[in-house]
């Protein structure tokens, strides 16, 4: 792994065009990560690739001088992991983890069963940034504010399949259905502790574009299944014949 | 899922045989589950399948009279999770979640890069059991010591493929090597934050039973790698082709 640090950035990136950084990534590259002038950094911004950039600081500001492009932009495959908010850890938990594991966007849903009513999308930004920046990321997950299961189900684009993990009937694994997955947008539906109510069920069932899928023998809690139904997405139908990016020490 | 609290014990199960449950079990059931007499538990202590269980009280002492057997006792699948100990909360996750991820043993691994050599078994074990507890699991996982990989390695079943996790370098997905895994025990070898030395990659490629395999383009935490490859190897080769159990209400 690389040890020089990776920032994401809200301005764009064009060399010789330099950027003052607001206070709070200021302070992280000066103050956390003890940076002093002249220290390379690697930016992105979702936009423009990844660039080398050497910073100098002005007082207590960080600017940022882009020197080169070290890498092409390219996009998350069209994943968008729907969960239900559960206790504040493990939903951090899933924010970091879906980011890792590559969605293109997160969207809270309240279902009948779903305990914890409150999220901060504003915070699940700040974790979906960090996790991004860690893992070689060249964009970030869009996050949708909370919707009630019905609403989003019935915004739901009808092409895109959407995989629905339910412990409670008889479904496939995910791999059977590779060829209804392949080249299309999805989504990937994880409920709460508890699981979906008999009503849920039934109204998931009903719809076309639902695929119930099966995660094993054993009940995962809810943070597992999003990593093992992301994970078996993203070998299956994803991005995951590619090799990773390994950037220049 | 069924409300009725699931309790792993040490004791033999047997119809009519009554347990009396040491100290910390007793005032879990009766302090923190607040069950009282008569109160219905599903017990299981990994040889004697799943037994339901009344409770009786005697002062501080709770008492299971095994009433009937409901389940067979079921092994979990041959798979050992090899992995190096991370930051306490990240060790405690990875032990969590290959427990609900049916491992069969759990052994952590001291690498050139592992930061934090203090392995804490007693400690694995709990939350194994808290795990397995949870997942509707029939069995624990074997918490082995710590140990150095060169002898981990040395020591190694040579006939049980070692799924070697490493962004260093070229590897097919694990799907590819479906017919090489099938009917076989299998490890799967996790590093720490930072991967292994070029040392270790060198050592571990040399291996006839090391299979390196790629987890996708991007970086994944040590925790998260956990998840995705154990995931990957239960859908693949593990019993991942069986529904999920479902206890009487």
């Amino acid at each position: 792994m690389s040890h020089i640090a990776r920032l994401f950035i809200e301005q764009p990136l064009q060399a010789g065009h330099a950027i003052s950084l607001p206070e709070a990534q200021s302070k992280y590259l000066l103050r956390v990560m003890r940076l002093a002038d002249g220290a390379q950094v690697r930016v992105f911004n979702g936009k423009d690739g990844e660039w080398r950039c050497s910073l100098s600081v002005d007082r207590k500001t960080a600017i940022l001088r882009p020197e080169r492009q070290t890498r092409d932009q390219v996009s998350s495959p069209p994943l968008t992991l729907l969960f239900s908010p559960v206790k504040k850890s493990r939903t951090d938990f899933i924010v970091e983890k879906a980011t890792e594991l590559g969605v293109s966007a997160l969207h809270p849903v309240i279902t009948d069963y779903t305990q914890s009513q409150r999220v901060r999308t504003d915070r699940m930004r700040l974790l979906a940034i960090e996790a991004a920046e860690q893992t070689e990321r060249m964009d970030l997950p869009a996050i949708h504010d909370a919707a009630a299961l019905p609403q989003v189900l019935a915004n739901w684009d009808r092409a895109a399949p959407l995989l629905y993990c339910d412990e409670g009937g008889e479904s496939a694994p995910l791999s059977e259905h590779a060829n209804r997955l392949a080249d299309l947008p999805a989504g990937i539906l994880i409920g709460p502790e508890g699981g979906f109510s008999p009503k849920e069920r039934e109204m998931l069932r009903a719809l076309e574009f639902v695929i119930p899928i099966t995660l094993g023998p054993r009940i995962l809690r809810a943070e597992t299944a999003v990593v093992s139904a992301l994970t078996l997405w993203q070998s299956v139908v994803g991005d995951w014949q590619q090799a990773p990016y390994l950037p220049e020490a």
